[in-house]
């Protein structure tokens, strides 16, 4: 977190989601994004998430990112209450069956509520997404995109050039089996 | 709905769950046990739910039916709010995968925040349970409670004896193919 | 297991089904609620399933609380049988595919006859959700639920604070990655 | 039915299930095999269901064949009891989720109890199965079983020359599109 | 499609989703904002997809909302080759599996390449979701979704009224069952 | 194996499930069944598959026992093709998904040809119901099932004296958790 | 069928899966490649079925296209014998899960006998990846492909300026909803 | 690699899949097929792709196998810009549900552009499908592939010689369990 006032709000319904949450907090930090962090349960603060919702806007944020596991209400919720974009993360925490609850209940909102989903447990993703949706009004942020896009497909090509002077056996001997 | 106070408070995150959730309101007049019926969105109506959630205990309500489909977070948000039992009725509707976003959204609940899920669809069986709640504390419905399962018993030992005396041909013909 | 005769009776198909069924006896002494615990298997023990299920009412039960895996037809049988509400908890045992059989084949029982399902391997909701029936006729109990409710508001409260004053990324160092 | 004692006992859950289950009396009877066929419910008739399963054998039955939908129990309990093999069909009945309830509740038994499950809504099936059981003890049943492969072989044959001769656009014109 | 320039693309990949995308074209005119609708095939036009996200961003789209079915790759592709925030619509296509293909093919997009996921066939979300980002610069467009949130709580209240005063068996009749 | 002719040909896909499928030898040897185990690859030797289920009869194998993993096509191959009863076992192989292609490409065989399968990698379950369907013709063996189930009930109410006397937190001390 | 000796054999495990398969012969008869068409069953004709596929490729036959539904082994048994390309195709026959049994059954093939295997009902592109499997040796072939996959571009462009010229609400009128 | 020009190209979505997709290389190795093998990214590097299916039949690549994971796009993407046949690889990446995923987004795809899937990180039947794809035209390798069949019986005809002598309980000793 730093100085700036936050424009992306990062919740979870629980601190165990922390591990699977962070990366989102990592990439807004790459792409230079100020937002805050914190636990928001939906069954065990309910209040607060009612709280954390109706403030957001008017706090400032611009996108909200909520991630949560199992019966996973947290992002729906929020969805419903501010008028903001909310990104849902599914989280294939330990009492989730596989992450199918996980995504079926932040996915299959009715309609007038929508959640963008992610993929499970893809809060990296999540931050992404976050940032092109404040590209919409900030273009110097959407050329940090497009370059950051253009990083990941020079990763490859160096990949593709280990793999070509090494040959496959030996390519990336150490990492792999 | 009748005179009395109700006991059980029956609500469903649209009208369009109605045809579905008729029979909770049916089997507990069956049982003669006063309750409500109303629409509650917790996603389209956020705050009333939470009112509603907050006050079921202090107006004499002593179970919540809540039915809902597809990412269904009516049972679970109410049961975040009061201490009452609350039953989940997972409903197939339209916007529904074949039902299994309404049971997973419903059924897999944290700790601390549970909600006695019946089958998909099966609102009857959530009056039935109420009924068995309420008969905690009610010796006499305890006893219909107990009557009623004797009589389902007897309906089979009537088509037994259709099946018996007419032979499975012509047992229940006009009734299926 | 305490002197008072016992108000919920917690039952399982298979003594490796233990350690997933003990947070219900555990939560239940939290609350002050007397319980008995036993194993009771519906494929290699129908009779003795039969007679407790027979008995569970006259012997002052006033819920059951049942655990099972795979084919899981412990709870659903006793609900067949005894007019008190059943709480079934799936359990994911060795012999299970991800638990989905444990699941279905509690939760789909038939009109009539309903079963209370809460999530896999959710012992622990099922003994508050146990708690939360008795209270229907115990206002004292109800009371402690909804202070048991509040007590886990303030261990999110508190886990706030943590992420708050020591930043996300040193606030739970050493409990997780 | 027919005068000589049942040695197949053909049971389902309800008799919604009858147009589902009557394929196995016909296959029987083609076989030659006197059965009998009635209602037992595990879930409405529990007492009935015990006392069927514990005097299946000493009444001379030799299989049973047990058809049910949704959390189907029937089976898996019949044959908790008896010694003899019990043959379990998933139906898939209207409060069943594709199926997939009464697969996993009737063939996920656990070790020392097996159900010998057939295809979902595979009477017919069931009804061969117990044809090929009861030829363990019976040659003449093993070669009219052998026959009837025969004559599906031949079946399928004459369709193949029919396909031959008329080319495949005309071959089976008014059966299918 | 209205005069100024198209802030939204709604892309599909076939004109047969074109009843199912309908609604993401009627939200975003309710809300006032102009966009342009077209068939952008992956798998038969891969120039025209490409051309057609490598161009979203430099002529003026500001958010791309991709519908398609069965291994449905529109979405992911032009979230691939585009820095703008692109939102996917997985379509139940008569050649889906109950929608699980459009689903996941869409939703399970890899680190790098978010995209933002709506329920199956949920279009009108969709554009709702569009404009909730289009918001994120634009505050008087956040009020307008603001108010049709409130106009969705509006509508749940007047069905309370008709359900309170006609009672839940005449409320809706005509309407349904 | 015995010296007797062996009445159960136990047979598997591949050596490698082996190590599942022992649990039916070792139960028929409890039952003193003779018995045949080898290795049977309907897809690496499907002339040998054809060979072993035409002689399966005439060689005097009265029930056929094959395991299986993914796409699983030997209980059903071989039941094609001979008389006999087939018991399938889905095995849970390395090559499988969650065990759900085992289970489907065993069970969901077509009107004419049952395989009776058991839960995945249940074999121990497939010697039982071998020895179940034996016992058609072998009231001995008839009474050494009942006396094998009488003895899983017995166990059953050993471990029920063990947690009565020593309370369920000491109970299994050193078992389990 | 043409005078010209067939390349292709299309096989189906039943007369009620020609409706699914004529379109794999259409479309070979498109690209002027020369095709059988017949039922070979390999539950109901194991023997037939060995010997049309030990008899392919001396036959002269190129690629083998089998469909099948259920427990569906006509293609992985096909690709254990002969040593030509076989394409799958899984039917949702009636008797099919959602069409997840023929999939799986058809695709999990173990290390060795690989299965190419297309989407559910899909024989339209069987037809078209047997011509893709034959052009390898025939280049006209090839770039009638190209020419198809162009065609099928084409058919899109058409579509879009439909969309562009009439709008998307008048666009495809009497022919979708 | 060899230096004969390729005939097969090996890619996939990530180096992450390099483990997976080996055996696919190997197995043409064994066959000497040529080959080449590189990482060209459906998502990160969309134009390379492009690039690669546009050049891969005037390079004089016959067959191209692809693998990816989780929403695999490359199969099916290349499958519509080449006419070379393509075969798809599903494979269980770290962030794939099961598998299922990879398995839908590669297989259901659309009428007109096939992709030959095989089981879930199947690379080896991958190599052995391409194998029989260009025996197709090159009848000696035809042969190769008949005797790499009639390998894998003696395999298993070796196997059961070892249990037959060795009895089940040696025969594997130190192998397995």
């Amino acid at each position: 977190m730093n100085n700036t006032a936050p424009l992306v709000g990062i919740i979870m319904g629980s601190d165990s989601d922390l591990p699977v949450m962070k990366p989102a907090a990592e990439i807004l930090e790459f792409f230079g994004i100020a937002y805050e962090l914190t636990v928001v349960s939906a069954h065990r603060t309910p209040q607060r998430m009612m709280q954390y919702a109706e403030q957001a806007r008017t706090r400032g944020l611009k996108v909200v990112i909520a991630g949560a596991g199992g019966a996973a209400h947290l992002p729906g919720m929020v969805a419903a209450i501010t008028p903001l974009p909310v990104i849902g993360v599914p989280v294939k925490s330990s009492n989730s069956i596989d992450g199918w609850d996980s995504i079926l209940s932040i996915l299959q909102m009715p309609n007038g509520v929508p959640v963008a989903t992610v993929a499970l447990n893809a809060a990296k993703n999540a931050g992404i997404l976050a940032a092109k949706i404040l590209s919409v009004g900030d273009e110097a942020l959407g050329n940090r995109i497009a370059a950051y896009m253009e990083q990941l497909k020079n990763e490859v090509h160096e990949k593709v050039a280990i793999l070509q002077s090494h040959g496959y056996r030996n390519a990336f001997d150490g990492q792999q089996g």
